[in-house]
């Protein structure tokens, strides 16, 4: 109990209210509620651009980086692509209400087992607006009202485009309490938020390490963790090397920041020799600062390091086997083996996006066994780990602890089951 | 940290190393290992009983009541109970390895989807050691490690029989980590096994609520809820009433102290005079005490009480619908519909087996969308919420969270899954 106590049950009371009405809407009003918010997006787009102005007029005078101050911009671009990843939600199949198992007991008693949503998701989020929409749009589809509690930076962006959904519900019958934001960003609410075990069925989490280990911490409410991606590719003495070259390039540099992305390379020790110079000088040349173990240096002098400034070459520390650069820089490592590579990532990895490149099976097979991750990849690049990629056509997060969903989170992620068991009387012998 | 970091952590890196030996075991040798296990609790009976003895004096020492030494005592024919148990296992089906999903890409990345192991199950339990075989059971055979953690009254008996598992492990070869239990029972260990994020994957309090909320709000860990039950049986103006009787009857009394018991009937108001005497005259000779809301005072007074012991009637306070007896005692409360019943049960329940009694169809449809709950039964007792009479084969708990599994967990539940990605070089565009 504190001062916020009957401020957030109110929310909490009206959401599990909401949750009710929407676990049992047709999918029909579910997606033109979706529509209805699309187009409130691009024709309120004045009224919310000028919201997302006086968070960035904030920003500046807070002294928000320039790359800050970009995620943070509402543009007309952007907000016809929130409404166009509203109106691909309304494509996809409902994933409430499927029979997914059941059989006749014995006694007669008929057992269903059906998905059902949620009920109501708490979504904690840091400066981006977009995710207002994404996540209220998400939660529509899936039948789950959702309490959204984004960063104070984005306060009146979320606030605008908070109300766009709560128009569209009104405007298609259905409670405006489906989604809420909640206008007190202070850090007391959201602890607070974590432990309304009555009203919050489960909390997501959306932002960066720090965010996550916050709510892991504080909540009581069950957690989807999601996001944390420390990945690692390992490149096997059987690899083909152009392959594991190519892959590399691709899943450290095409976006660095997304969670994806490769952080540490591991070198079988066979081919060290040959392979890491040439790496190391196709990676410098995209900008990317190495991050070296004593042998992956000795590797790179003995090679007579030519064309490779050096200056991007550093030892590593300890601790960027542990580290999410999200950046432009990589960790590099020799080892002995897959059995070496495989005991690295199980320490060090979290659990989200691991590789191998490798053209023998058995080295492919064991790794794919013994590597303790949601996407274990042969021959292919990190990168890959999306609910678009995987076909899920909407992703919430990618989920990298192992209750519930692994790895992309789509519709089906923000559901759950029930058994409806019909009977004639029966009772227990 | 502290003085029991390194001490849990043995317990934590010996758990994780033997959890990847498991993993990838053929179930031709995980069922070896439960059979061995099985002969071992019989023909080591004598050694375990005398380990239980010492419990036992304890107990009366400490003056534990007379129902909770009959749940901490062994017998040869509990052990056998046992034994029996882990044959049962044998014979189903390994959840690990089970292909769940998958298909190829646009790109020709081949995607499958496959059950795994969760990895290290933390199981905390209360002063039954039939737990920590039926646990290390359910873990070998869904190819998990486990850390168990009883209670400090059984301590003498869970050492004795976890050491047969032990001894079972390394007779097939077999780490015996995978079956470790905490030899510390003190409060300060189990808080810091909640913790242990880095080696415990997932933990399973078994018990009364104290315990289920205690983990609930130290853990860091995920956690599967399970256990509490305070289930209601709503009987409707169409209703059966022979029927609704039968049911009531067997929901409360067949077996009182099991969470699937029923804690609450509520009952339309259209029939509350015809049918609640007739119910208080059967619970009352079944000698079950009623705590019932004012209509049903005045209903069963009107009825002139013929035939009923008014001392087993008393007023209902308000905690009684929040209450889960797990004994000879039933609230009642009168209520105007189907939708109030509804939302009695949606404030008051713990989404664990709801029931209704009626003919109607609309009702009947109208109760299992909208009630909230894992079970939702229609004309029959909610005493059928568990995991062999739902044909899982074994039983792990009841979970009543949404995440993960919900209702009874077998071993299936007790997996997760892995994508398995194979490429020939795909890199992301």
């Amino acid at each position: 109990m504190s001062q916020y106590t009957e401020y957030l049950e109110n929310y909490g009371k009206r959401a599990k209210k909401a949750a009710a009405e929407l676990a049992v809407l047709p999918v029909q009003i579910k997606n033109n509620i979706l529509r209805t918010a699309a187009d409130m997006l691009v024709s309120n787009s004045a009224e919310i651009i000028a919201a997302n102005n006086l968070d960035l007029e904030n920003a500046k005078t807070n002294g928000m980086s320039v790359s800050m101050q970009d995620r943070l911009r509402l543009t007309e671009a952007r907000l016809e692509g929130m409404a166009d990843g509203l109106l691909k939600l309304v494509a996809l199949k409902d994933p409430v209400g499927n029979v997914i198992g059941g059989h006749t007991c014995e006694n007669g008693l008929q057992i269903i087992k059906k998905t059902v949503p949620l009920g109501v998701l708490g979504i904690i989020f840091e400066a981006r607006p977009n995710v207002t929409a994404d996540a209220a749009g998400l939660s529509i589809k899936s039948g789950n009202a959702c309490i959204l509690r984004g960063g104070k930076e984005a306060i009146n962006s979320n606030l605008a485009v908070a109300k766009i959904f709560s128009q569209a519900l009104e405007a298609n019958g259905v409670s405006p309490d489906c989604v809420q934001l909640i206008d007190n960003t202070s850090r007391e609410v959201a602890t607070e938020l974590m432990q309304m075990n009555k009203y919050v069925d489960v909390l997501i989490p959306r932002g960066g390490r720090g965010l996550i280990e916050s709510v892991v911490k504080n909540s009581t409410v069950p957690v989807i963790q999601t996001g944390t991606g420390n990945c690692h590719i390992y490149v096997d003495e059987d690899a083909d090397l152009k392959m594991a070259l190519d892959v590399i390039i691709n899943a450290k540099t095409q976006r660095p920041s997304v969670c994806n992305a490769v952080e540490t390379v591991l070198i079988s020790s066979v081919i060290a020799d040959i392979f890491i110079p040439a790496m190391a000088r196709e990676l410098i040349e995209r900008n990317t600062q190495l991050r070296v173990c004593k042998e992956t240096m000795s590797a790179i002098k003995a090679s007579g390091c030519e064309n490779i400034d050096m200056s991007y070459v550093i030892e590593a520390q300890d601790a960027d086997w542990d580290t999410e650069y999200n950046d432009y820089i990589l960790a590099l490592k020799i080892v002995n083996d897959v059995d070496e590579a495989i005991s690295h990532i199980n320490e060090h990895g979290t659990r989200h996006s691991e590789a191998i490149i490798t053209e023998n099976f058995t080295t492919a097979v064991k790794f794919q066994e013994l590597v303790d991750a949601s996407c274990v990849y042969v021959n292919a690049s990190t990168r890959f780990t999306d609910g678009f990629e995987f076909g899920l056509g909407a992703e919430i997060g990618i989920s990298n602890q192992k209750l519930h969903a692994r790895g992309p989170m789509g519709l089906c992620e923000l559901t759950t089951y029930k058994y409806i068991i019909n009977g004639k009387g029966q009772i227990r012998k």
